[in-house]
């Protein structure tokens, strides 16, 4: 019974549309993402420290980034971050209409998410905050959904780290999956992912909180704009909220330009992995 | 002598019957699982923070997920979880006789992991209690064999986020290994299995302690009764005992048709592996 | 000029005798085990928690047993602990002069690493224990070394803990390299070798400090007795020494049977690898 | 557009001479490497432990190296360290012309790296000394970039540490990459660099901070020098600076040394494999 059932439901919801398709994937991919990575941040600010360290949210956006791209890779290339396709859109490798179906999906998929780690976590916010949902002061819960700077950090500061954690995010990326250099093992890629987004915020945390995605920051901070924290949360920090929307798209174009300058520019095409490449479909990083 | 010895052994006690055997392989499988994790929370509760904190139950139970795996893998494709089980049976994967046999074969080995952990830190237990086995209680024992929801969550929060929790287990478990997809390299399933447990753990482990699986908390919570905690170990927290049950089995069947209408329906059959499939032997995921 | 006098060197020290390379090949995989493993120890210990946690030292003792299995893997199998040695010679898989050259290489290899972490730390000692070596009191420091039960740990319980550890190292070890069964890809397996000795670590190292291994306890233990700490380390805690040397064989050889008992003895041989098993020399596992 | 702009770069910048090709590979590399390590730690310092512990910068110098490792793997050979190098040149294995090549491009990219970081942590430094750049006292920060032996450490003792710390990177480098012995699969032997890395800063750290490498301390102990703490950064520690440069490169020479002792003479060349090797091109551990 259970088979024939799902055999009817395959065919009522198939769709054979592929920009769909790769804009459901996008979803699904950035949805698992975000759900690890914030779900972490709360479970860290709401047990006050026994339940989880910083180390728990860089460990938790690591196997988000890890299994979302083992969701959407085999269909979307598993982007998961609009500084990636925006990219790939400047560089001739996927359409404006794609860029928009992307792009689409992954607010789709974050804000999904954000949404349900605000259920998840909704008996326990009101209890931390007695129902007065902050972006600042010793019960602010803001930071559970999107980033803001740290207190001491310049808006240039803040707009430099952004834009260097995302060129090596970038770096990373890009180096893990060139098959004309030294890519890591097929289906062990998205492992590497995990490990190099761990990387940056083992390092590269501090001063802004690596959104290092524009997919990751903003759809959730509109989510708490709606949700019941209000406008403050794109006023506060001097408005800082477009820096994690900017930095990460020129940081990825530098980065790419960085790694062909020093590396790809010189190698040449590997002529017998092509075929190989078409049967695997697209991978993440074709930049 | 010893090679004899063995040969003997092996005609004696050879097991030719196919459900008998997978009944054995998963009680091995979950035995590993829950050995590991249920000592990890021990030595955290009982070692009072000096030989290990909430992340190292996070990675005890993860590395528990990947050997039982790797255990139970070749041989009854490793469920390991009742809420797998069921959910397979319903898309009638799976016949009754082998709901019945796998689920026996879970709560029989979480049973005795559960006994092996108690024998283990029988000193350690009798000396941090002074032999008062309680729920609850500066010197509470009873949540180092099955989950207790946080004081400030309610019955329904806790249920949800047991659903929820099971949803991302079973949308990454699906992720990893859909051949059809971007599946995770063969042989290194189960270790990414397991760091879909310590990523769920991270995030998803402050309201209810993550059990995600009625055959992780039942059989413990069994043995809680029996061996000195009593019966309050079923109506504590509002009898909250049966959520860790319940809440499991819908998120696996929520989490599998989510998938589907994402990913899977779009997609065509694999052919090319189909052969390659068969003799590797049932896999985790065939949902 | 560096290449020639390596060719000269070459064939100087070329050994042909493989018993004799087995027992290097054994005492290298034990020295780095044990330099690992010991030196985070003293790490923690000396550096009083600002240079590392309980954690740290589950994680050295599992990156070590990967680098080990790496470095013996292709020649001795990488025991690299007595117990699996006696195991496999009980089930008559190696010969007597074959045990006795791998418990002589792995002793070697261990005394020597007990030695080199010595002179690493030996500053740090003497500033922390102003010369005073110790198996017990508040700058002891005996436990770099070997492993010292719990104060409230009885003798039986004591035995038990290392017994069991064992059992479940052993299990994983099966499980991991079983090819008739889900077996780990080939060239990663030391990983998950790491992985298992990290979560016996995480749970159940609170009674004795998982020695699991005679080649892992008793040199370090005889070197301390040498080098300052006298033989209190032999009668420490009712003269437990003996624990981790026989409780760790007779773990191996139950586990052993375990495995055996739930899956191995049920599956057919897998006739196709036999070949490439060949080829790639002898493989840990062989139980 | 974007794509023929492309094209135009590339014909700009294309660089056929392999010596070039190879110090731009070493160069970003080891930058990368470097701003991962060097970033944990300033995020250590600076975040005054709520954003990481000593933990975090052992694991992000071991991600550091595995992605240095795969950017640089593919056309360098990944040396990253100009111990390996000046080995490598002893050995008869490289040219003086590519040893002069390697380094110059390890030191570009340290340097970068540390130039990288300060750019990064400008603010929060500032912040944090008040301007007052120090290499000693409580608000240090020249530890941030390079490595400063503990209070407690003879010269000979560091001398010792960097010396053994470096034996057990080379051994463990050798081990994960020799093909006649048990490598570690293609693909993923970056990461085992990693977890090489990570291990000998859990336990070997203590004394000196690991430099292992004069390629990641000296470069940025220049730039420190320039950028405002002065010549304090080469006479602090009676001077010390020299000895994270000299004694790695001896003990990686006896580290081969040791390898080839115990394993690599006694074992026979893999001819099947030789054709696979040219065809990956270079490899790390070729020593």
């Amino acid at each position: 019974m259970g088979k024939m059932m799902l055999e009817k439901t395959k065919k009522l919801f198939r769709i054979r549309n592929s920009t769909v398709r790769e804009m459901l994937a996008e979803a699904l991919g950035t949805f698992i993402l975000m759900v690890f990575g914030l779900s972490s941040v709360a479970q860290v600010v709401l047990g006050k420290g026994s339940s989880g360290h910083y180390l728990s949210i860089n460990m938790a956006f690591g196997i988000g980034a890890t299994l979302g791209v083992y969701a959407a890779g085999g269909i979307s290339g598993a982007h998961l971050n609009a500084a990636i396709t925006i990219t790939q859109c400047v560089l001739g490798k996927i359409s404006w209409t794609t860029l928009a179906a992307y792009i689409i999906g992954q607010f789709l998929g974050s804000f999904m998410a954000a949404a349900t780690v605000f259920a998840l976590y909704y008996d326990a916010i009101y209890d931390y905050t007695k129902g007065n949902l902050t972006v600042s002061g010793p019960t602010a819960t803001a930071m559970i959904f999107s980033t803001y700077p740290a207190p001491n950090v310049s808006l240039q500061g803040a707009f430099f780290t952004e834009f260097t954690a995302t060129v090596m995010l970038i770096l990373g990326n890009m180096v893990i999956h060139d098959e004309k250099n030294n890519a890591a093992i097929k289906g062990a890629q998205p492992m590497l992912t995990g490990m190099l987004v761990l990387g940056i915020g083992l390092g590269m945390g501090l001063n802004t909180g690596y959104a290092i995605n524009p997919s990751r920051d903003l759809p959730p901070r509109i989510f708490t704009a709606i949700a019941g924290w209000g406008t403050a949360v794109f006023t506060a920090e001097h408005s800082w909220w477009w820096v994690p929307v900017a930095a990460p798209i020129l940081g990825c174009l530098f980065g790419v330009f960085i790694y062909k300058l020093c590396i790809d520019f010189h190698n040449h095409p590997v002529h017998e992995n092509e075929h190989e490449k078409e049967q695997a479909g697209m991978e993440t990083s074709r930049l």
